[in-house]
């Protein structure tokens, strides 16, 4: 496997970074707008430079400027409370996997790379569509056959839990304090939007996160 | 159907700009930094403000930047010779229809829109893994699983040739001279590339464009 990580910064996306560190190629961050896109950029600048690994920011300024979404600069307030709510539905961003999907694919063709890597989980499924299995399924087989090299999909974590994720990441040593979820943007992590509740829950017991609240 | 068009501004997606011009809602081209893309996108602005159908133009400029492909400015000779011959492969912009069907589909979900309508046509198979109808199945049902509104992708020139896109074109009166298709992007069509020999061949016997051979 010669793989381009698709890679925010967060806390998933940073645990496949490590367990994926020797098949990795090639990383790409996506600056799409939202409000806690330069956090979690900077967070994932300072991983690649540390495991050595190549990182390339795309910038894809057209979501900020025709998509709605409360999560970008400009959309509504970012909602409190438990990440699986209904009430985080206004935080989609529409089919922003499959564009992330579809660039990175391009992108591993264009390198001569086989796999791309993406981290999304079990937790996803209820808000997110583009991140359920039949989603990511689908984009594999669009992606093997739209390709000269048959570039596939691949997303281990699709079927588990962020507290699975988290304990992985545990046992491979990383460094959670230099990964940032929030999607309020601000400097420590709030603590009470959908994506900190998660977080709290996934890293209980070994949390190295400041939080404001 | 209430559609986004992939509207490059050549000979295929014009004709399918006044086939659906009662269904399509928005029309947007991409600029990719291909050599042709300026002339493409001039006649693309002039058919959507005859038809006064709403357009959008998107930069990809993170393509000219990353990917390799001759069609890029800052790649090489664009080939001359057939359309089918294996040199046209150097033109190939790695999983572009991908990307831009994703974005399209982003933007339909954004905008209330359930259909994404693309025209690549049966004479693009050879060369273009992107433009096979196993590729558009697959991405179809991506889109539709990775959407909250089920956006499908329709693709109604997949089987049949160019030179059946023209005469239907014929039929409705499109005007040919205000599509563009070489890929040298010069002001005049070159006449001996690629996509010049097939767009000879596609409007032979009612051919307005001035070539420079």
């Amino acid at each position: 496997m010669k793989a381009i990580l698709i890679y925010s910064g967060g806390l998933d996306s940073t645990t496949l970074l490590y367990e994926y560190r020797d098949s990795i190629a090639l990383a790409v961050s996506f600056d799409y707008g939202s409000k806690h896109n330069a956090r979690e950029l900077a967070c994932a600048r300072e991983n690649c430079r540390r495991l050595d690994i190549p990182h390339l920011v795309i910038s894809l300024d057209f979501i900020r400027q025709y998509f709605h979404s409360d999560l970008l600069q400009g959309g509504g307030e970012i909602p409190e409370g438990s990440y699986a709510d209904e009430n985080m539905r206004s935080t989609v961003v529409p089919f922003r996997n499959g564009i992330m999907l579809a660039v990175a694919a391009g992108l591993a063709e264009s390198h001569g790379l086989d796999t791309v890597l993406l981290a999304n989980h079990g937790g996803d499924h209820a808000i997110y569509p583009d991140c359920r299995p039949e989603f990511i399924d689908a984009f594999d087989r669009a992606a093997e056959a739209g390709t000269y090299n048959g570039v596939r999909i691949v997303s281990p974590y699709c079927n588990i839990t962020k507290r699975d994720i988290a304990l992985r990441g545990k046992a491979l040593g990383v460094d959670y304090s230099l990964t940032y979820s929030c999607y309020k943007g601000g400097e420590k992590h709030c603590g009470r939007c959908g994506t900190c509740t998660e977080r709290k829950e996934a890293l209980e017991g070994f949390d190295p996160t400041e939080y404001e609240a």
